[in-house]
């Protein structure tokens, strides 16, 4: 990341933690600086969803060329669909100065790090595994045999949390908005993207 | 810093960047979470400072006394007169949980980043040399040859922002604080510190 250039944030957590939540709450606060990487799928659209608001739907042929040029920040095959991320449209948001969250599973969490060295990542847990599963529960239109599949899945990702930056607790969705803010915003004031034009020209002059 | 301990913060700038008004807004903030660090000095008191809250005032032969046993998290010497932070106050505060932060010189700084390496540094830097020189010229108390002199240290000190984690740049005081209090929110939210104790039992678990 250049002094200009906007950050990229890879955010994850488990299925029922509420992290869709407080990224739009997150993105309240931000407004249009930060934007949302819309990722790339060979599944098919369901109900109401909207090509290019919720993915871009696309042929697994037409996935398969852009994984072959190399177009991915990162992608994963999930029972028999294809999801990415597709490189272009988030690199030019960041050389325009916009940030970028992506919203992925911990797989393409890893594949983005090891890409972008200084891409920041959050991951969100539940206060407890209860609480995950009363959420889980909560929605009622589950089947008991799915909303045990979830929490195992969920004790999978939630083991693999040191992967990453920074571990938001989602007990109170404000403190945990707040978090993910304060997280967004130091990220902008680390060293040495942070270091203001006149001090590197102080620094040039010294040199000399 | 284990979960349970304190993190300390080491936090630094120029003389006029206004850093001692950012630090009490921020101390407004978090209140007696945060710990202030007493700096000890063998510097005579000036009018209407007071022992224990501006500084430990004590003998040359006392602080070097401290010195010799390695009671100093960080000292040097300025103009004849010795300035140090007394290392038990510091870490029986960071074990009893409690966020400690020096206010201390770029020397300093560094030698603290030595010893405590997860401590988090912050620079506070003016949005230009010109606007630091208004702010100076501004009390009106000092004369020009100080001001420069002023400057002139000020500049030396600027160019090592870059030795700390984070730089803030003062322009708005309330973005200033807002920036700072962000540093230190997130600082809580790092891996490995901020995993949840259930989520180690259940990392634990799976390595059964």
């Amino acid at each position: 990341m250049d002094s200009g250039k906007g950050m990229l944030i890879v955010y994850s957590g488990p299925s029922g933690v509420g992290k869709g939540t407080i990224r739009k709450k997150v993105f309240e606060r931000f407004g249009d600086k930060l934007f949302y990487s819309i990722s790339m799928t060979t599944r098919a659209p369901r109900e109401g969803e909207i090509d290019g608001v919720d993915y871009y739907f696309v042929t697994r042929e037409y996935f398969e060329e852009q994984i072959e040029a190399g177009n991915f920040l990162e992608y994963a095959e999930f029972v028999g669909n294809y999801y990415g991320t597709p490189k272009d449209k988030v690199e030019k948001k960041l050389n325009n100065g916009y940030d970028v969250m992506l919203e992925i599973e911990v797989d393409g969490a890893t594949q983005v790090k090891q890409k972008v060295e200084d891409a920041i990542s959050i991951f969100v847990v539940p206060p407890s595994m209860e609480a995950l599963e009363n959420r889980l529960q909560g929605r009622k239109t589950e089947e008991q045999e799915i909303i045990q599949k979830r929490l195992e899945k969920a004790r999978r990702e939630i083991v693999l949390a040191g992967l990453y930056d920074y571990v938001v607790i989602n007990d109170d969705l404000e403190e945990a908005t707040e978090d993910v803010v304060s997280i967004i915003k130091s990220g902008h004031l680390k060293t040495p993207y942070s270091i203001p034009a006149y001090c590197k020209e102080l620094i040039k002059q010294i040199k000399k």
